[in-house]
């Protein structure tokens, strides 16, 4: 499941041990363009315009940005770095696994004995959060596949027919440390022979399904389609779509799951025409701190994202806007969540939370 | 109910006898540029690149279109008129006002007398179509409005609590002959002091309520606020929305109501909340023909709608889209229709069509 035979992947993120190197995703499809940094405010900056993007990424990332602090500040003492952690921390709200590599950064800084000793165990960490993200992309593409493969029996998908998988967001290499959490099972089920068809939500508004996930099933050779996300329920009604497949960017202990915008109207919509609907996210998206979804601080975009696309206004001048970037999806309304410990199924949702931050 | 009150009302369709003068709606908000034409085809490339749009507002168009073609062919044979008929009908699929105009036009045609004769008969039937629309929409504002405000009572919207209501695509005076048929609702409950605040879905792919209902409500001082369209189910959940209001393109004989894409996902979402969903439309748009919703065709769009917004491209070239225009509501989501003769509510939707083409 490596992308060592795909000679176009782009490595997402990579630190040269002084410097940070990463792929500006705002400019994706039509550029590709990396930035090359020694300054972690730059990562910020990054972070904070979804330059990179991806709960599991934005995890991995912050590591990256508190290691180059720690060499960017002469003699940085431990208070301004844990003010960097507090830096980073404010750049987006949402994704749980920006709050849980900063703790593990934290607990460093803290405890990591001399300022050398510190410098090298934060850039250890953010390596070994990056491999080990990595490691549980390729089990949650394997478990994953099988649930997915499993649907095309249970809901007696002919053999010759594709096997339509609905997606939101963008979930593969480009969000994660490995392969990606949903877009990496539907590459496993597709290496597995599995005949998917994607059908890619748009996701409105910085449209990371049109300009991300797309462009990655094309790399991939993976039969797509692309629809605006309002489509997405009209199409269950006409064509047969077998099962909906997004990630997350923090779920409670009772598995109600922060996700992009628009993936709570996919939920409701998937499960008005019988769909199933399936989470997939590392254990560290897990917020064993909370019991339900209503608990998740949702992050509200400018009103720019909507108003303008591109060099394009679409709408009049300072329209009032509301632009929450993400919604929760309510655990009635999902069928499993895909982990890299396995497939947890209702009413098994509250077992997740016990393995947290393992 | 007049526009007369309105200084920088846009007249969007006008005639002076030789030459028709309209609004290209692509280009709103940013420009406003009138066509001024004496060539039916350019009618017809307006309605197909949706210059004009709005189902009321094609039939009437379409109607000026072969009263210009009549003018503009030398001598034009019955037979060439009806062809001309053939190719307005061409232009879109789903409207059914379209092909009720051009029946009348065809009925001119077919018994009008002279050649002279016919011409004077198209023009005027236009001009009655347009004239008769402007009625109707008052009309369906009146009884709408009435509604509409009946919802503060039955869902217990305080008195000091804006009315929120929500709206799909664009169904205002760029949609109509008159004032518009949902737009127009809230129009007058607005007019009637009912303390209205509009959400506004942004209607991908075209954006026309972006465009264009968000611009008219500004210009009318009516607040309101942008979402994308996938927000709409997260926002019913969050915050408080007293009801659901859209236009229509095609009703069948039982309600089913084919709108704008994205219609149908609404309307999901407004019964998974308890929020009432209202059709606006004039009795022209109630196909007799047909009992249900599936009978009605379905125009696919270009992959350019979605693939390219304003001058920027927004998923790689070649991605293969799915892009209905329209989708079916069906009518077990739908709470009332209003047209001209009232408020229809089911069972009653049967009635409805007995009454089409009076």
């Amino acid at each position: 499941m490596s992308d060592e035979n795909d000679p176009a992947e782009l490595e997402v993120i990579g630190w040269d041990g002084d410097r940070l190197r990463f792929l500006d995703q705002t400019l994706l499809p039509l550029q590709t363009r990396y930035v090359l940094t020694a300054e972690y405010r730059a990562v910020i900056d990054a972070l904070k315009r979804l330059a990179i993007r991806g709960a599991p990424l934005i995890g991995i990332a912050a590591a990256y940005g508190v290691a180059l602090a720690a060499k960017q500040i002469p003699d940085a003492s431990r208070g301004e770095l844990l003010r960097v952690c507090d830096e980073f921390a404010a750049s987006r709200p949402t994704a749980i696994n920006l709050f849980w590599a900063l703790e593990k950064a934290r607990e460093i800084i803290r405890t990591g004995g001399s300022s050398a000793g510190i410098k090298e165990n934060l850039a250890a960490l953010a390596a070994e959060l990056h491999e080990d993200d990595r490691r549980r992309c390729d089990l949650i593409a394997r478990h994953g596949a099988d649930l997915l493969l499993s649907v095309r029996a249970r809901r007696a998908v002919p053999d010759d027919a594709p096997l339509n998988v609905i997606t939101h967001c963008n979930t593969g290499a480009r969000a994660t440390g490995g392969i990606g959490t949903a877009l990496g099972i539907i590459l496993e089920a597709h290496r597995r022979g599995g005949n998917i068809h994607v059908y890619v939500d748009e996701t409105r508004p910085l449209l990371q399904g049109a300009r991300l996930t797309a462009w990655e099933l094309r790399r991939r050779g993976i039969p797509h389609t692309l629809i605006t996300d309002s489509t997405a329920a009209a199409l269950m009604l006409t064509r047969t779509v077998a099962a909906a497949l997004i990630g997350a960017d923090r779920i409670a202990r009772n598995g109600d799951t922060a996700n992009k915008i628009g993936s709570y109207a996919l939920a409701i919509a998937a499960r008005a025409h019988g769909v199933p609907f399936y989470v997939a996210a590392p254990q560290s998206t897990i917020d064993a701190s909370i019991s339900s979804g209503d608990q998740i601080p949702i992050e509200q975009r400018s009103a720019e994202d909507i108003l303008r696309i591109g060099g394009t206004e679409v709408a009049p001048e300072r329209t009032p806007v509301y632009a929450p970037a993400f919604d929760v999806v309510p655990h009635e309304l999902i069928d499993a969540i895909v982990t890299e410990a396995g497939i947890h199924r209702p009413p098994l949702f509250l077992s997740i939370g016990a393995r947290n931050h393992d």
